[in-house]
Formats: structure tokens, C-alpha cells, sequence
């Protein structure tokens, strides 16, 4: 499989999960942690996750110059955030999936790590009901989940809206490292007026004639803009995220990072600054 | 010869010619075959094929909700058809190829798969004249050929409006599989009002504001946008295309894929949904 | 490290500086050369670059018909050129940067070829000032160097308008052939109103509206549009530039080519007409 291949459509994600369901919203911490689970079959573990399904109002900007009062959005969720949590099975694991839609309307789930439609596939699921199905981790690798709508009839709105997460598959031999992921994306939202003018507090949906037209709104990290980025500027400070979060790593320390691209439209240059990738 | 990256600027082709120009139409199978030639020169076969270059009015667009009436365009093809037919030879074969412009303008013909510019280039060719000239597969993988206009005055303009093609040299060692293509392209159609507009029937033609900004009107499979895409919707159906081609393979069926992106201007994310590639 | 990622963000460069500053403008010859340092250390040798920021009008496209009397710019540069003049050293070898800031407004430097936050970065150097560092080639490859401006702060203003080069580091055993480099990068030009029309000599300055939606005026290699372009068209010929450069090479010629891709905006799809590139 082509891993470099993979990242650029994807991500990946942490939590996971015995055979009780355990939620480690990703962003409470951006390290990638694992718990091991209790079941065996065919060699690998049995593993359990409930996404839900629904729509609520986050804030996906920090209120700063160039989003005055910040930016609130109406989007749509699993589990509530933007991206979804973060879920690390390993290779032979099987992970059971219960998709939960407790929105108004209809959403589903591919699972990229999934192998064969029945697999990857959760079919549309009405408010109100729920689907439970299993996949198999048969290939390692990094690999997005993400809503598609009802059978792909509003996919690219339900996937800009922030329905998205990464599932990582972890080969059966691994150097041990400290483990970070970042989600890439765009946002289109019709209430927002461009830099410096913001949504003057109104909370903005989906505008599709921003996504075809190519012209985003805010490119996010791990569902907001400047998450990571206290300011610019060094003789002229600019202040872009007083509550920014930090990647903290010790001298020394081997690092393994997951970066996802969910789009839907552009591409993404990652890179550190004085820093080397191997992939 | 880096396969991935040539992947992602052409396609492949099929309509394999023996001494005779054997035509087979890539659109009513997506189907690669292959036909065996008959004479022999340096250990490979010699081959021949005749590109015909003309302008036709072709339909882009099915007729359906987001297309009303469907789309028509003012083409430009090879052997009238977008896109022009798929060439396969092996690798050592010689392949003569022969352009003739019945168009009322002037075409020519790059040929990706060429080592060198008088095996890769025809040169200009005004309507009514031919040329014939030879190259060998050297180098195995997928490769784009395209009409690259009057010394690539117009080239743009030709490519958007559907001249362009695969080959693919097959390597000397290769295990059978049912072998398909699809060949990604994006049109901009100076008549097409938008997304459940249309064109009112009329027919358009290359649209240089629309190309420059990035803002095509189709994005297009072999040719014609949902073309496999029957209907969206399990729940809420959005009939698209209700003479749309499959892809039918039996299971376990081994199957390669040459996927060709004509752009002239985007990028291609292709994946299988629940599926796997190795490349 | 994987070179064909690096490959797409960035370049390379010649002049290769002994212990004394010899500069060698990269636009006099497409060839990079190379000239042995004096000192050595660690193995390796110790070799010297001195870059002067400024701000300077530069002509970035020739007088033709689609830009009527030329294109020239209120750029932004390192030594006097878009891009910066091309370094060379080996694998090993320390590299001592020197940043002058004879411009108007705070600049800086980020060289990726610099492991290591100190190594990379010069941070703020305001008017008049100046500020010198170093770097081991610890890695072989080509890297992008590019002004930061003042802690990122204006960061894409200041690439757009011209601050980027590169920096090739060759690995310790190479073979030996001719080199060549090419980079590529956008302009959004507040004073130019599109093809055909140009900025009737009005130098402008950088667009932020054009950058925000990518649309771009110019497409340049090595620093301006149609550098290498004596016309296009073969019936109907268009000239393009009449003083256009040429890449020369013998029959036979190894050539190695680095290719950059300054960016800030769209990809770069590179590739010969009518040959074949290794990676």
C-alpha cells in the first residue's frame, strides 16, 4: 500500500476503545493514546466505537483581528466536534462501529480502513435510529472516516460541515513514538464577510457557491482556524489565538505524526519549519 | 520511471492494432482489450493506429435535474469521440502512427509515451493534410497523448474542448487482469448557466474567462460528467443518469486500473469506496 | 528523505561560495555550477553566502501581445533577482548565512535545508541591520530558502513579491552531469487588468484580493513569464519574447534538473516533451 498515497487524503486518531466504549474527545490533548482491549478473535482484538451523529453550533475561529468576535458555525458533527474523535485499532483487530444519528437529518459513515462496501460502508441512517456493523483492520495505515450524506446526495456539505475523523490501523511491528495528528480542511460559510469584517455573531452554514467557486472561508486544524497559532509577528505583534494549543515534545524524542487532508477542495503542503519528514 | 506520478497526468488505452487499423471505440466497453499484431522488428510487434482530428458536437451532460435538457457541446475530438480511443502496445513494439485533420482547424499530436521529439510530436497539421510517424515503447506505464494545437498556440483551448487520449505500453512481464480506464477532464462551456440551468440546448464552446479563473462547468469520466453515476440518494434519489454505464467485474477477479487526468487545470483524488489500491 | 516530495516545493541553485562571497547570478546561465571552498571542518567544508533584501522594480514579463509594453513589478528580493541566487555545498559541509537588510521593511530567512529551529531561521532583521548564522548540509536534496517577513507576519506577501531560492545539497557520492534549475512561482499584480491589456506601465504591487481567490496574473520561471519562450505557434506564430533564454544540452548529455516550486498558491506539473524523467 502506498502510505504517502493515504496521507494525503487522511488522518488518524487515538481513542481506543476496550469493549467499553471509551470517549478521549482528541482535542483535550493532541497525543495519540491507546488503550487495549479485552476480547480476542482470529489473533487480533474485538474493539467498540459509537459515533453520533448530529448538528450543533461550534466555534471554528478564535475572536481575533481577523475574525472580530470569532466565528461560530452550524455544523455537523460525530460525537460533537470537529474533527470527529480519533480511533487506533491495530492490524488483525476487529473494531464493531455503531453509528448513532441523533440529528435532523440523514447521515452515514464510510470507513476508509474498511475493506469491501459491507465493511467500509454504513448506509443512510434516518434521526432517530442507529447501525451497527464491524470492519477488520487488515491493511496499516492512516485512513478517513467520513459522513456521506444519504448515499452521497449531499456528501461534499455534510464533509465541509466538519463530519470527518481518522482511524489509524497500526502495523503489527512499530517503533514506539509520541504520537500527534492534525486534521486539514475548508470551511464555507455564507454568513461570513471575509478577513477583518467576521460574521458580526451570526452563526453561518454551508455555502455552495463558495465550495464551487474554490474560495473557503477559513482552512482549519483540527477544526479551527490558528488552533495552534498564539500570534504572528515578531516587531509587530499580531495576536491570533490567545488560547492556542501547543505540540510539546522533549529533546530527543521520536515523533509520529498524522496528518489528514479532508478537504474537500485543496491540497496541503505540511511541512516543520527547521525540521525533516520521513515517510 | 516513477509509475505513480505518470498515473497522475494520463490514462491508458486499449484498441490494440495489428497491421490492419483495427478501431474500438474505448466508450462501448470500458474494457481494455488487446488485439495481437503480426509482424515483428527488433523483438516487438509493429502497430498502427489513425487518429482523426475534427470538430463534432458532442453531449457532456445526461439530461437530469442539475442539467436540464442535458449539455451539448461544440468538440474537438479524435476519431469523434471524448476521449480519443485508448492505444495499448507492449513494450519493444513499434508503433506507426498516422494524424489526419478533417477539422477546419489546425491540430497536431503529442504522444507522451515517445523518447524523444520526432517519436513524441507531429508537428502542426492543417485541415486536410496527414502525417505518419513511428516511436517505440521503451519505457512501460501509462501515458497521455493530446492535441497540442498550432505549436502549442491554442493548446489549452484544444485539450479543454476534448482532445486527448491514452496509451499504455505494457511491460514485458505483467499478470493478467481485467483491465479498465477513466479518464478525468474538465470542461468550460461559455453557454452553461450553472448547476440547474444548463445551456437552454444551446450548444457551447471553450470559455477562456471561465478556464483562466479555474471555475470549470463539468467535471467529466470518459467524456461525460455521471457518466457511472446512475442516482445519489438511498433515501431522498436524485436521478442523474438513467443510461449510466457499470463497471462489472466478478468477485475476486483480479483488476488494474489506468487512470488518466486530462485536467487541464485540477487534480484528481481518485479512490475506491471500501476498496484498496496498490500501485 | 523522500526527494520527490521535496522535489515539489522546491529547487535548487549554483554558486558555490569558497571562503570568500562570490555571487553568480543564477540569470546569466541556467547551469549550476560549482566552486570549491578552502576550509574545511567536520569533514566537510566551510563555505560562505551573503543575502541582501531589498525591494526593487523588476521587469517580470517581456513586452508581447498579451502583455502590451512588458510587466514590471514593485518586487521584493534577495540580491537584486527573482528568485535569489542559487547556493550549492555538499553533504557536510557548514554553510555560513549572512542576511543584510538593505530594504524598507523587516525581512527574514527560512532555509530548509536547516534541521533545527536555529539552523533554519534568521528571525526578524529590521532596516539597516544584519544578522549571520549557520547550517550544516546534513541532509542531501534540494531546499527552498524564502523570507519569513517579520515572524511570518506578511510571510505570503513577501514570497509572492519575490523572496525565495534554493539550496541544493549534494549527496557525497553524485554522478556527474549538467545542472539545471527552474523556478516557478505566481504574481498577483494590483496594477495589471489581464491578458491583452497589461498594466500600461504602471508598476504594481502585490494583490491580496487576487492571492485570497488564486488568481494570479503571471505564471514565472526563474522570475518571469515566458523567460524561455521565444513564441508559440507554428502556422501562426505569436512571439512571446524575443530575448528568450535557452536551455542547451549535447546530445547524450547527462542533465540533472531541479525544480522549484515557490508557489505560494498552485501546484506545478513539470515534464519534457517528448522525454522522460527519473526520480
Amino acid at each position: 500500500m502506498n502510505r504517502s498515497l493515504v496521507l494525503t487524503s487522511l488522518l488518524t486518531a487515538t481513542f481506543l476503545l476496550a469493549s467499553s466504549i471509551v470517549l478521549a474527545p482528541y482535542f483535550s490533548s493532541n497525543m495519540v493514546s491507546a488503550q487495549q482491549g479485552q476480547e480476542k478473535e482470529k489473533g487480533g482484538q474485538v474493539k467498540h466505537v459509537t459515533l453520533i451523529a448530529s448538528e450543533k453550533q461550534l466555534q471554528v475561529a478564535p475572536d481575533n483581528a481577523l475574525h472580530p468576535g470569532g466565528i461560530t458555525y452550524n455544523a455537523y458533527t460525530f460525537n460533537g466536534t470537529i474533527p470527529g474523535p480519533v480511533i487506533s485499532i491495530d492490524q488483525g483487530d476487529t473494531l464493531n462501529i455503531t453509528l448513532k444519528n441523533e440529528g435532523k437529518t440523514i447521515h452515514s459513515l464510510d470507513f476508509h480502513a474498511g475493506y469491501g462496501p459491507s465493511k467500509a460502508l454504513s448506509g443512510s441512517v434516518k434521526p432517530g435510529e442507529s447501525k451497527t456493523w464491524s470492519l477488520t483492520g487488515e491493511f496499516p495505515g492512516v485512513f478517513i472516516y467520513h459522513c456521506g450524506a444519504d448515499g452521497l446526495n449531499g456528501i461534499w456539505e455534510h464533509i465541509s460541515n466538519g463530519m470527518y475523523g481518522g482511524i489509524v490501523v497500526h502495523p503489527k511491528t512499530e517503533t514506539k513514538a509520541k504520537e500527534f495528528y492534525v486534521v486539514f480542511s475548508e470551511l464555507y460559510n455564507n454568513a461570513d464577510k471575509g478577513p477583518f469584517v467576521g460574521t458580526n455573531g451570526t452563526a453561518g452554514s454551508f455555502d455552495i457557491g463558495k465550495f464551487i467557486s474554490k474560495n473557503p472561508d477559513l482552512v482549519m486544524t483540527n477544526g479551527m482556524a490558528h488552533k495552534y497559532v498564539p500570534a504572528i509577528g515578531q516587531v509587530n505583534k499580531l495576536e491570533l489565538n490567545k488560547n492556542a494549543e501547543l505540540f510539546k515534545v522533549k529533546p530527543g524524542e521520536l515523533t509520529r505524526w498524522y496528518i489528514i487532508n479532508a478537504g474537500p477542495n485543496d491540497g496541503v503542503s505540511f511541512h516543520f519549519i527547521g525540521g525533516m519528514l520521513s515517510v
